[in-house]
């Protein structure tokens, strides 16, 4: 999986010499969606899905998030799956909200339309069940997913997530896999696999390794990898015995070059053989 | 402090019956920026303070959050202070594009550009200090503040936020309270609040009196008065002995109303009319 969290300090320059625009606002519509276009177009061939981070659109604006929009429409019909990760959460009333616009669809002066269209969300779980289930519900509605936060990535992630409950003697990651399985249990597919998946960072492979456990049936996403510093080894604990059950994610070691320089078809190779290393990197591992 | 949380099912006919366009985007959007100008002119001289829930703008798309933008501009235009209620929270490098979003600028083809422009907004502690850290930083150098998830409103809110941590023997709601006190201290202002204020609901006026001792000098963004059952006297325990620090935060006890045939003028006396109950409501039980 590739996150598409651009930053347009970090956009080749011949997407920017392609544009004709002089108005502000379209320009950094235009560069944003035409960067993640042509990164789709390299990789759609050798990836099923792409996470998109939304903060990196919010921090543009109305024209991030119109390149945003636009970026869910070209990856699925790459036939990509797409991720938003937005780490939603709030009470029932307004997660409900949340859900229908990244996955479900809303009442518009009459119809049910579809918003941004996603097929899966990543979702905080601090306000408990009732703050997670409309997203559950939604899933079940249209055939979408979530990825519920349980140990994630970031150095400070312990603070919280590694302390001791007094009640179970467990972390609390582990208190939120328990939460994982009960609201994913309705939602097993064919594979074994539910649409209640986790987020559980690379960076912590021994706490991975118990919650692989505590969550047979979730897929995990893995962030993590690379650029923060886990390894294709530390990955492994994430994946089932039928090598299934995790996506590995990567950004910043995919997309981002030092030469801005590049040609299109140069920067296009790039992605191709960063994501092509990436997959030979993480299948090694889970051979030997 | 009056929430503006729209959904179209719930504005007065009239706000249609003025749109001239056929478009149903521009329909959108106009409609919610003008029921939200609606409230902002009829209740500006009363309240220091509104909240806008960015779900119920997701939640319309891109005409959504082009009403959302318009309706920070036009809530300072009128002197108020406008909290975003977005919930924000991520690895430290993605929370600083959240907090440049909503609260501080970001790096626009060479030149520093306010995006939503919002005076505060409310974030999640999931993922510990590094995840938060960004957003003070932001509120430091900015003059902007957050409010941090401490104890939230909803009936589920007890399933982690209550559960006991074994190393200090206290809910995690007390860790948390101790993580905003540290976060806020180096940004209290001359009357002794800080830029790092706590989020916790009317519903829990046990553990609100817990933790206004242990935040003395937070803010406290009060929600669940009114609709989700707090009272006035619920909220009493969140604020301090000068009667301030707190918020008392109601959306669809006053915006809402079960006669979508109201002209205008009846429309905006009885969102008037219902803040100034609320205003009476909460000061009556402040003085006894």
């Amino acid at each position: 999986m590739v996150g598409l969290d651009p930053h347009l300090e970090s956009i080749p320059k011949f997407i920017f010499e392609s544009i004709l625009s002089s108005d502000k606002d379209e320009i950094v519509e235009i560069a944003l969606r035409e960067f993640n276009k042509i990164i789709i177009e390299s990789v759609a061939d050798l990836i099923p899905t792409i996470k998109i981070q939304i903060a990196f659109y919010e921090q543009y604006g109305i024209p991030g998030l119109k390149a945003f929009k636009e970026t869910i429409r070209v990856a699925k019909e790459h036939g990509l799956l797409v991720v938003v990760d937005g780490k939603r959460n709030d009470i029932g009333f307004t997660s409900e909200a949340y859900a229908n616009a990244f996955l479900g669809k809303t009442n518009i002066l009459g119809s049910m339309e579809s918003i941004f269209d996603a097929d899966a969300l990543t979702v905080t779980p601090y306000l408990g069940s009732d703050g997670l289930i409309p997203f559950v519900n939604v899933c079940k509605k249209y055939g979408k997913g979530i990825f519920i936060l349980v140990k994630t990535s970031n150095p400070s992630s312990g603070e919280f997530q590694d302390q001791i409950l007094k009640e179970t003697d467990k972390e609390v990651y582990q208190a939120m896999a328990k939460v994982v399985n009960e609201l994913g249990k309705d939602l097993i597919g064919e594979k074994g696999y539910s649409s209640v998946g986790a987020v559980v960072g690379a960076t912590y492979p021994e706490q991975a390794s118990v919650l692989r456990n505590l969550m047979p049936n979730a897929i995990i996403l893995v962030p993590g990898y690379g650029a923060q510093g886990g390894t294709a080894k530390d990955t492994l604990p994430c994946f089932n015995e039928d090598t299934m059950g995790a996506i590995i994610h990567s950004s910043r070691g995919i997309i981002f070059t030092n030469d801005l320089d590049m040609s299109k078809e140069e920067y296009s190779k790039f992605v191709r053989g960063n994501i092509e290393k990436m997959i030979l990197d993480i299948n090694s591992a889970l051979s030997n």
